[in-house]
């Protein structure tokens, strides 16, 4: 336990051993009274993590499943997909594995995909929604969330799904007020629980469209996850020791200062980063300044380093971190800052990194 | 945790001490040589359990997810389904949201469909799949799954897909030998482990099925479970606090004797509750002797009787129990006995049940 503060995987994240030992509750019924106010309680917490006054739903899967949701739910026929890492392509194949067509917008890695690529794109080609991974896990790159909303608003019935894997929790997300359709996240990421729970929200409008989805199915349905989240009931059987890990993570983030605390801490670790690699020189940031993910950071070595075998030494020294998921990207290992880790955590890690590239 | 063994729902099932404090392991990386360890190490356990050569996949969902992924995966048009209570309508319901025609075979609640009415319905229908819950959670009910399977194997063409959610690992399955195409189960039902985790396992005809289908999705493909599972890599981020307990789990069982062992002392927990019955006369059970699940009891109070009553007083005094998931099946409350519970446990309830019926 002692050991916490060098899990810098992009995920599973560390969990806090008090979060941890809330997975110690003794099973009760998921149908209970007990079960309801507990869910009731985590609401306005939720709310304020998505920026938004539409329920936060809890589905018992990765954010993978929240994401079919989301495309099963949400997409006619076709959906416009940016692509610029790993998991913008995921949501295209995902879409496929639907049944749907997936029109891929390619973006150089390391960058998200701007208002004005996206103004073209929707301008030629017509499609019913439009996906975006807000912080690319697999580049480190941040999306302009609310410059690309107004471009998909300007459209009328065009949804617009925003993968917020690695950045709700880690930074303020105003759905709402942006005008995003459908967010979501898993809870092994900025949550800091361990895997196994999608967190999501709607607006009216995609659940409008949810309502029509004749494929939608039963266990991903997002218009039926939206209901019974209304209702503070629990939809299937839930993974009740992850709701009380969550429980207890939201009193620990209250009892800590709130999200904006939280939030500014992300903020903080990315600095960190940012310090480090402009005191070394030799290293850089897959993604450029100002579009710069806070949860996730890639890491470009010189030509001709071993990040693999950096990562195994860093594993031997007691650190885990990321290595690249598309090899196309460069020599690089990601360093997920988020969660519970501070700053004091990522400066003891960059030490040891600095120490081994010499 | 000296509470251990009040709880006697149909689930989530009591989770022994030791199993939850599988969940402290801090977390690690999925994609690492351990989760592949853990996962191949698992592996013989589970196909025991199953009774299959086939590998077990593990999928983080509850068993909702799993059926729906063998709808989806399994179905091409039309599936008759024997409907006997809540969780056979389940299964019809969730095939009809994924856009599959559900033909409903509907038995008296507490019975399960026999051989005679399956081959009876199956020459006069066309479909493409017979599905059957083997332990009705709602009723108590146990379907004769090798007879059922011999009516199955003699259409050509026709996939017999088991719900096996309070069956499996509370009784022995010969999935392979009796010739079933799809069997699952979730973690927390005779496994005794938190929600959150479905397991199944599928034959190479169902395989063979699953991959032709255009539309069976990405994260409940059933084709891309078993395919990862013989490599035994976890699918998408799995739920890791869940597998650390399965992992605890399956050691202890190793530890006390096996499966064999764990099975007898389900099918004694039966004969304790069918003792009580007998020895009391005023109680009945809604399955008929020779058919009913070793891991739940549906208790018919007399005529009168009010089980939301008995239920909340025995919630009072510390025990957990189910009550009617379908009113029309009769003033009743369900014993779920399975998992770590024991007949000295169940003993310890039936007493205080006694005790309150007068």
């Amino acid at each position: 336990m002692s050991d916490f503060g060098r899990n810098f995987l992009p995920g599973p994240t560390d969990v806090h051993p008090e979060v941890l030992a809330a997975q110690l509750t003794p099973m009760f019924s998921h149908r209970s009274k007990r079960m309801q106010e507990i869910l009731a309680a985590m609401q306005p917490s939720l709310q304020e993590c998505f920026g938004t006054a539409q329920p936060v739903f809890l589905s018992t899967s990765s954010a993978t499943g929240l994401i079919e949701g989301a495309v099963r739910s949400g997409v006619r026929q076709r959906v416009l997909v940016a692509t610029g890492g790993y998991f913008g392509e995921y949501f295209a194949k995902t879409a496929e594995h639907c049944g749907k067509q997936a029109l891929r917008i390619p973006v150089e890695p390391g960058r998200a995909i701007t208002a004005e690529q996206l103004a073209a794109a929707l301008d030629t080609h017509k499609v019913d929604a439009v996906a975006v991974v807000h912080s690319e896990s697999s580049t480190g790159a941040l999306a302009d969330i609310p410059a690309l909303a107004k471009v998909v608003r300007a459209k009328s019935d065009v949804l617009f799904l925003v993968d917020g894997v690695t950045s709700v929790g880690a930074m303020p997300i105003l759905m709402d007020a942006w005008g995003v359709d459908f967010y979501c996240t898993g809870s092994q990421k900025a949550m800091a629980l361990p895997p196994g729970l999608g967190l999501g929200a709607a607006s009216e409008r995609f659940v409008a469209r949810a309502s029509q989805q004749r494929d939608a199915g039963f266990y991903l349905s997002i218009a039926r996850m939206v209901s019974i989240a209304r209702q503070n009931l629990p939809i299937w059987t839930p993974a009740v020791s992850l709701i009380m890990a969550l429980e207890c993570q939201l009193a620990r983030i209250a009892r800590d200062g709130g999200w904006p605390i939280r939030w500014a801490r992300h903020r903080a670790m990315l600095g960190t980063v940012e310090r480090w690699i402009t005191a070394r020189g030799d290293v850089k940031l897959l993604a450029p300044e100002g579009a710069r993910s806070p949860a996730i950071s890639s890491v470009l070595l010189p030509d001709g380093a071993d990040p693999a075998g950096l990562i195994r030494t860093l594993e031997e020294r007691g650190y885990l971190v990321g290595g690249a998921l598309d090899p196309s990207h460069g020599p690089l290992f990601r360093i997920g800052h988020m969660g519970d880790l501070t700053p004091a955590h990522l400066e003891g890690l960059l030490a040891v990194v600095s120490e081994l590239l010499g």
